[in-house]
Parts: C-alpha cells; structure tokens; sequence
C-alpha cells in the first residue's frame, strides 16, 4: 500500500471563492469575536460565510445569538448552514450540546472537518471565514491539508506572554505554507470611561520589532471596550451594534485590508 | 491480547503528597497566572513544585523570569527541575524552543506527560500545582488517568462565553472522577485607576446561579488589575512583585482553601 501525500487530497470547497482562517496562539485573545465581526465587516464586499472550527469551545452561536439552533438536512444529504445577520453560519456547536466536553482524537477531527467542508451548502460564498481553535493542533494541520487557504490572519494581545504563542501560529502557517495576511493586534489598549486616557491593560511587548524582523504585517489595533464582549453576549456583534464605535471602525478596516489581500 | 483499562496505569508520583490540577476550559482566562500565583502562596503551607503541562503554549517559563534555562540532568537520569521563587518548577518551555510549533499527536502527548511524571525529580513535596492546557483534549485525559489528582481548579472570567468551556471542563473532571475543589473567577472587574470604581471589563454571566446548581464552590473572584500582567511579563507574579496587592490577596485566599480542601 503506498502512503498518499496528504497536501495531494487538498481540493476547493464547491463555489466558495476565497477562503480567509483566523487563527491565534493562545485562546482568549478575542480570535472569534475577530472572525465573526470580520465575517459581518466583509458583507459589504460580497456573500459571506463563517465557519466555527473551533471544535473544542465553538463560541460562534452564542455570539450571533443562534444558541439551540439546529441547522436543516436537504434531499441530498447537504447540511444548509444557518443565516444570521446575512451571512451564513456554521458551527460544530450546532450539533453538540452546549455544556457537554467534546474530547475528540486527532482522525475523527480529520473526519469532522471534511464534513464541513464537503457536505455543507456554502456556495455560492465570495468569502468563506472560517474560525480556528486556538493552537497548533490537528484542526489546523488538517485545513492545510484538506482546502486551499488564501489568506491566515493570526489574532493576539500586545503582551510577550501572548506574542509567544501567535509566533508559533506563525511558525505553523509557513511550514505548512499558508499565505499570511498579517496580524490584528487585540485589546491593544482601553479607554479610560471617565477621562478617555489609554489604559494599557497588557503591557506592549515586542510585537511591533518581530513583526518587522518577519516582514508581518500588523492589520490593525483593536482597542478594549466592555460593548465588545457585551455585543458578544448579547448574540450581536459589534459592527452590528455599535457601528459607528472605534472597534467596529477597526474591524472594517480589517475587512478592507483582507479584501485588498486575497484580490 | 488483553486491553488494559487505562486507570489501572494510575499510580502516586514519587515523594508528592498532594496534587493539584489547573484547567480552564478556554485558553486567555489567567490559567497559567493563577497557577503560578497559587504555587507561589502554596510556599506557606510546605513545599511546593509547578509543572507546566500547557503543551501547546507554556508560559510558565517566562512569568517566572526562567526563559532559555535548562534543567539538568542527574546520574540516574533524572531531570532535576529549575528552582524559582523557592519552587521547583518543570515545563515544556525548556525543552523546545520558544518560538518553534509543537505539533503533537496523541500519543506524544501520553509519553511527554509520563515523563513530567516519572523522570523528574519532584520529591520530596508537599503540593504539585499542574498547570494544564486548556480545553479537555488529550493532555487531560492523559493526567487522569496517570496520576491521581488531588484536587482540580477551574479558572474562568465573568462572561458566559467563558463560562459555557469552563463547563466542559467541569463536566470532563467529573467523567473522570477527578475531585473538583472550585472555580476562581478570574478579572471578575476593574478598579478604574481615577476613581477606583468598578468597571465590569466582560459582563457577568450566569456564573453564580451556575455554580449553585451544580453545588460547585466560587474559590475566588480576582480582579484584573494591569500589573498583574506586568508580572508575569517580567518574571516576578504579582504574589512576589506587590504581596500587600488586593490581587495577591486573592492568591493567598485560593492557596488557604485549597489547602483545606486537599487536607
């Protein structure tokens, strides 16, 4: 039997257009409000859709307010993704129970993101987001392996303790050669409510000198607001509701910049 | 050939009295921090060791000002951890590099994990404070079933986004019999530093009725507090760096009841 080279079994996802993966080192950093407020910013661009990878904490329904959603099963077998705020959604957390511990090993992760990828109706999709689970695990080897990425955007916080791990995201996505779009640098800083000065809640670290030592581009600074996690909580984003806020202007700068990337 | 049941490899580790297991269910919640404060608070109590388990993204290395150290390696092939703060201490983050991704399968994991276990030279010890990747994959598993856990802590912040993973890691220590001591609500507010009032950084979730139903213990609220990352950028946690802190505080109430718990 000879062994198959598993970059060969790579193949596009049936009528989805570019395919943009937002990853990050470490979890916490806010990579799936990034993803969803990202996917939400790209509308203006064309058909978009998002796609929760994030198979060990799926947080993308309660952030569009799509808890205990089942998504339907047409007549082919074809699971048809939920529409939320017109984009199209799916999520491992669609089809687990929200409090129960998914321990998945390593090939029936290979198996569940085939499935995501082949057997769910995304076409016709300009711009398919697909949300990564924090980490250099199996997910991540098996989205190199499986589709043709065109863009990775790597989320982190400004301290060292972070930037560690966003390195070795970064670290990953060149070996297994994935374009690199750049990073967006989270919680860069928060407003002070009363006196509006900057509160530097985590200290800069090297960030900007490593980006420039790796020609990395940094997307955008993202500062903390409270409205950002309570957007998160309440199922509506960001960019949904407070669109003309600082953050929301960020994450379409971000959207612009991705479009501008991936061509 | 006969299948082994896995819990029946469990056994003590050498010399260590009490073990007790950090989680979380999501990465970015202080889980390493609090690990690494309670270790440090633990002092008064006997003698304490840290194990970083966090395979994917140690930080025990650099919030403990230890970053290119190597342990050594004794006669009898014992690794001999570092010695920091008056702790002994043993991660990963020593082995590799810090930038380099560890893409670990499975059963690298079981046999990387043994050797934390088995190959170190813990003893003797009155507390082993391991700090565990997060989420509930393969590392998790591992750990119950090789050593017996004496207690395990599950860090969380306010907001249910965190909240629905640190379930999962309730309900995976439970699946596997592992003794729950109680959950630290981790950056549970800010003090604005003008006027000291509170800001709720990520809004309260369903935490506390949570925890009542479940009959599960708040350890402790820690607020957040930018020094509390400062030190662990700089190497000296905040339980060394300000031990009179309100955040410290908090580290030495967590250690007294963890104390009592594992009795």
């Amino acid at each position: 039997m000879t062994q198959m080279n598993p970059f060969e079994q790579q193949s596009p996802i049936l009528g989805v257009k570019k395919i943009i993966a937002v990853a990050s080192g470490k979890g916490g950093v806010g990579k799936s409000t990034v993803a969803v407020n990202l996917a939400l910013a790209l509308r203006q661009y064309g058909s978009v859709g998002l796609l929760d990878a994030d198979i060990y904490g799926p947080s993308i329904p309660r952030m569009l307010g799509a808890i205990n959603q089942k998504p339907q099963v047409d007549t082919q077998q074809n699971i048809i993704p939920l529409s939320r705020y017109g984009i199209k959604v799916m999520s491992i957390g669609f089809l687990v129970e929200e409090n129960a511990a998914v321990v998945w090993r390593g090939p029936m992760l290979f198996k569940a993101m085939d499935q995501f990828f082949r057997d769910v109706k995304w076409e016709p999709l300009d711009y398919l987001v697909i949300d990564l689970p924090p980490g250099t695990g199996d997910v991540q080897l098996s989205l190199a392996q499986k589709v043709p990425v065109n863009a990775a955007v790597i989320v982190t916080t400004p301290q060292n303790v972070s930037l560690i791990d966003a390195k070795k995201a970064i670290d990953m996505f060149e070996r297994t050669q994935i374009k690199i779009a750049g990073v967006v640098e989270n919680m860069s800083y928060m407003l002070n409510p009363d006196s509006q000065e900057k509160i530097q809640l985590f200290p800069k670290g090297e960030i900007d000198s490593y980006l420039t030592s790796k020609k990395l581009t940094k997307l955008v600074e993202i500062p903390f607001h409270p409205h950002v996690s309570m957007g998160s909580e309440a199922g509506i984003p960001i960019v949904e509701s407070y669109p003309d806020s600082i953050e929301s202007k960020a994450f379409h700068t971000l959207a612009a910049r991705l479009k501008e990337f991936v061509g």
